[in-house]
């Protein structure tokens, strides 16, 4: 009988992007837990790991459905069997309509964010048209001022046509507060008190509009927004019923700095390609490990840091007191899991140091 | 008989990476006249573009080979019919050594970077080992302070051992000027006497080291390095014999105000998913363009900038006057062509704004 061989994190070829499961396990059973009591739902965003096995993970654990950006993230979903989807964005060309009719068609609840009229009576003729059934929420600007419509008369003006449209569903509301969820500045200004306070000006705005439209026979089902760095707050005794948080599965340096109950799970495994005294020079750079967040930290080496910028395929590393060797392979930590996560292909997945399982993202890409 | 639809830029789904193919073409022909006339050859780099299409076009217009960065780039090389690549890199770890070897063996002639003494014994060992043959070029740090020897001692040290091993040959040098290529300041530091300064300070380093290297019976066949910013100080009248930018047959928004004789050939297409006064939201965020030297800047609309960061699907843009509408498609300018070219699965390519190929970009997250 042949013994399995079983390759140690050392062994694995870099650049590598490995998932370490126990702390991945660890994140989900915390965030589970979190909802188990509560009103609200978890509804986790498949963008910041794009990867189905995980999907599947968080909905065991108690996830009502899964979030994600984009139509192309949605099919992959759908593919990998998720029947509850939201697609938490506008979408506005024809094309991709059609595309999330056809998914609609095949089974899944759809459900989609309109903020134009237009918008919404496009939705409605292609669901129509295909005969199949999408449901729509009507999204309010909270404060992130990027989409969402502003005022109640609005809203009730899309949701009275979205309730009136054949192939269409008026499921509620989101409000998503991106701009409470984190901050790249160092010492942050979203303290606890900042977040609390911009939780309850939204709840105020939302509260609001929901009443209005009640009062206009529209029932508001659902309320859906929240983030990692927000969902003990939107989550717990408010409006809102599911929360889209999706970064506490890997968790980054930014959100490491929020206090979070999150381990880091994700990290870029690398080779020192060259060391001279004072510097290392390792294979991974920004193709490999974005930094618009700022430089990745190293794993286990605290006092270590990136040098200026990561080139496109090196990080050159003060290394002052040579820690160091030639060879060794050490981890960076992203400063922004979803977006180092679309650059890979797969997630090498280890437990206590040994290869369990590769994992392949197959939303990498998937921006259409 | 059918008529063959050509699909129109405005009917293109997005986001997706626009190749204006008459901006490449004029980009490849202005840098091939400039070396037409040299001793210096062109071995263009792969990493810019990732497209062996546009490789073959550079070969065909009479460049020496390619160079590339990863050795997974030179298997996508090698794949498409390349046979004279240079991976100006570091290859250390045995299984990338062992690939190397194995693409030699097939028919393409290898070259690689090394500034170990332990490495050239390694890559040794594994040619002959393997059968095959590797070409070693000694790198020599010219003021980028990231990999490459410092002395002529270190460098004969290299070149001798190279040159004894059976299955090795001895190249000559690698200095590239990565710091002279591109500054992200604006205004630049890198004006045009300060380029042609650094590059006459690098030239006396390496012809010193070169001149040390025949005294001891080594022929320095090649001399290899340069970039988009450098090619015309570099690849003029020097020793060096060939040059390895990249970055020229895109352009990119650093690059382009470095007053180059190239065109802007690469963009990304968005739509205008959402529009009210003062302000445009795309379909175009940092998945599918970077931002780490700078925001984008849109094409055609010089007025128009980008609102702070990018979101992860979204770019937000300041719109004073409303020059746009909603569903409109507008053309991102990376700033960094390199990177954002790794986020995409293929090319659309463009002539008078009518479709005309569909090229993959094969090398898309080959950073092995």
């Amino acid at each position: 009988m042949t013994e399995l061989r079983r390759l140690r994190t050392e062994e694995i070829e870099t650049p590598a992007l490995l998932l370490d499961l126990e702390a991945l396990e660890h994140n989900i059973h915390v965030m589970a837990k979190f909802f188990a009591g509560r009103a609200a739902k978890l509804r986790p965003h498949f963008k910041s790991h794009k990867c189905p096995n995980i999907s599947h993970l968080q909905l065991a654990a108690g996830a009502k459905g899964i979030t994600c950006a984009k139509t192309g993230e949605a099919e992959v979903l759908a593919n990998a069997g998720v029947t509850d989807i939201l697609v938490a964005n506008q979408i506005v060309d024809p094309d991709k309509i059609y595309r999330l009719a056809c998914l609609a068609r095949s089974g899944a609840k759809l459900t989609v964010v309109a903020d134009r009229i237009d918008n919404v009576a496009r939705l409605g003729e292609v669901a129509r048209a295909s005969g199949s059934t999408l449901h729509v929420l009507v999204e309010v600007n909270v404060g992130m001022n990027r989409c969402g419509v502003e005022t109640a008369e609005q809203a009730l003006e899309l949701a009275k046509r979205i309730a009136a449209s054949e192939g269409l569903v008026f499921e509620g509301i989101q409000a998503y507060e991106g701009h409470l969820v984190y901050d790249r500045e160092v010492p942050t200004r979203l303290t606890e008190e900042v977040k609390r306070q911009g939780v309850r000006a939204m709840a105020a705005k939302v509260g609001a509009i929901k009443l209005q439209l009640e009062k206009h026979g529209l029932e508001v089902k659902e309320i859906s927004g929240g983030g990692t760095g927000t969902y003990h707050l939107t989550g717990d005794k408010t409006i809102w019923t599911e929360i889209q948080a999706g970064s506490y599965v890997f968790m980054d340096n930014v959100y490491s700095r929020a206090g979070l109950p999150f381990e880091n799970a994700l990290t870029v495994l690398t080779t020192v390609i060259h060391k001279r005294p004072g510097i290392a020079v390792t294979d991974a750079g920004l193709k490999v490990c974005t930094t618009e967040q700022g430089p990745p930290t190293i794993k286990d080496h605290p006092k270590l840091k990136a040098a200026g910028q990561l080139s496109e395929e090196h990080g050159t590393i003060l290394d002052e007191h040579d820690e160091l060797g030639f060879l060794q392979k050490i981890q960076y930590v992203p400063s922004h899991c979803c977006t180092t996560v679309n650059l890979h292909d797969r997630l090498y997945c280890l437990r206590k140091g040994v290869l369990e399982a590769l994992w392949p993202i197959a939303g990498r890409g998937k921006s259409r």
